[in-house]
């Protein structure tokens, strides 16, 4: 029996593009979004709205802009219900480039924001829900949150915020089961009149089984990526959440094709999944930055002494 | 704050060789027990003791056999305070070529079984018992098991059985976390003599977080490969469950360094991990032989075939 309110948002081009400065072509991006319609999946997200002032075209791909022109072009002729989604990082956003909902091909706004930026990120949903958007506010780096100063973001959120949706989002791969169970009721108990939803990594590869965890404590919102495909160890696979979901609405067929067809031959170009350096980050609750550039390095697989790098700060 | 209770238990080379035919060369096995000796892992098993009436050794390695003698030389002259254990196929093993236990380097005898065998696995485990091994009966393809079926093979286990654990092994990779905590629970509720265990596959992504599962709900036996090394999609990482238990007897280095001089580049000769032909198999709960299969042939990326040949058995 399958629960109709569970939304799958798919972030394979957005989370994707942390890897290749968003450099993915038109051809890939309507591949990808040919095949989440196909399949039923919800949301597509497709990059972040970015300022220009702070970030330059010629070291960037589109998808870290995404102009409405360039989506319009990129979906152009597709049937679908699968609706479009761009993400707003606090501070880097020009409101002003943002036309109102109905001029727009972008039915959803996330503004990602950690706990400390909440202000400002209730500032930026309003603003956007009053454009017309569906909005979201994506708590990042919750592994790292403190637990009175969460409580305090959880109460503005649900008595100054219209976001529909609030999500937790497991930044680092960090999580074990019973800290997002403990999360998401956390989460269910402040935000009464709002849904959660969960954006996992998957460092430990737990990314799977968290958004499972997330789902069974009535999280109604869960991020995949097609193939895992996302910065460093990647995200829940949306294949393996489509193949668990019940809703007959899905059919796995058309992102089983993708994958064949797509992300094997791009994973020889791209690195990302299970990879003992990220693994490491995730189990020490670490910023996988650190892990990227050693994937960068030619230490790539001396893996005690990154470790060893990681635990051996001084700390007073 | 850790349990004490809990035993990691090493299934590398005997899982692994399953994909190799158990030739695994005494270097090798012998870097991999130097490396859990020093990582403080419990239980290290080696392989099979399979009958050579029935398998020839012309045809497979000798960790399919595991003579003492062959045993007694991997691990000459490590220090250890890791167990060597072998497993035992119902129907395999001449039981005579098992001597007692205090004239062998070998501690424990698993015996796996399915459902319907358990009165064989009781008989051999009681003779193992007898002449002085640690013990524990493998349920295997538990996903697959009818209730009231799996209810008699415990009550007989907890009534007639000399085995100091009972596993479940989920040899499909099909679990999700709330069946697992079902059946832990159902294995603890009847087996009030003994400690449980959990074996897991990584179809799904899941094999680590269904151990977590288990533990929380004290499953105290805990399977792990290196890098997840093991048949198709592999078993739990041994490295992940090393990072998340807080028993301060474990460290993770030695772990670490195996997989970067001796896994990294077995990878490359070798295949096992997350490939979506086993991840199908996983969803559907089917045996992994066809997703092998499909592997080895020219049409080892042709997923949407694959799913179809699956789901299209008729059925009355």
């Amino acid at each position: 029996m399958f629960r109709e309110k569970i939304k799958v948002f798919d972030c394979t081009i957005r989370d994707g593009g942390l890897i290749n400065g968003h450099q993915f072509d038109d051809r890939f991006v309507r591949e990808v979004y040919k095949a989440l319609s196909l399949a039923g999946v919800d949301y597509m997200e497709i990059g972040y709205k970015n300022s220009k002032r702070l970030f330059s075209p010629k070291e960037y791909g589109k998808w870290k802009f995404c102009e409405d022109e360039a989506i319009a072009q990129v979906i152009d002729g597709i049937e679908s219900k699968t609706k479009i989604s761009v993400m707003v990082d606090v501070d880097r956003v020009d409101i002003e480039d943002v036309k109102p909902c109905k001029d727009s091909p972008v039915d959803m706004i996330r503004v990602a924001s950690y706990v400390k930026d909440i202000d400002k990120a209730i500032y930026l949903v309003n603003h956007f829900a009053d454009k017309g958007y569906e909005t979201t506010v994506n708590i990042m780096a919750i592994s790292r949150a403190l637990d009175n100063e969460l409580t305090e973001a959880l109460q503005q959120l649900e008595g100054e915020c219209k976001a529909n949706v609030i999500y937790l989002v497991d930044s680092f791969g960090a999580l074990y089961q019973e800290t997002v169970e403990f999360l998401i009721k956390k989460f269910k108990s402040i935000l009464k009149s709002k849904e959660v939803g969960i954006h996992a990594h998957n460092n430990q590869q737990l990314a799977f089984g968290n958004t499972i965890e997330g789902i069974i404590h009535n999280a109604n919102y869960v991020d995949g990526t097609v193939y895992g495909l996302g910065r460093a160890a990647g995200n829940c696979p949306l294949e393996l959440l489509i193949g668990f979901l019940k809703n007959p609405k899905f059919d796995i067929r058309p992102i089983l094709d993708l994958i064949s067809k797509e992300f094997i031959p791009l994973r020889e170009k791209m690195e990302w999944g299970y990879i003992i350096p990220y693994a490491i980050a995730g189990m020490l609750d670490e910023h996988p930055k650190a892990a990227m550039a050693l994937r960068n390095s030619d230490k790539k697989e001396n893996y005690r002494e990154f470790y060893e790098s990681l635990v051996g700060d001084d700390l007073d």
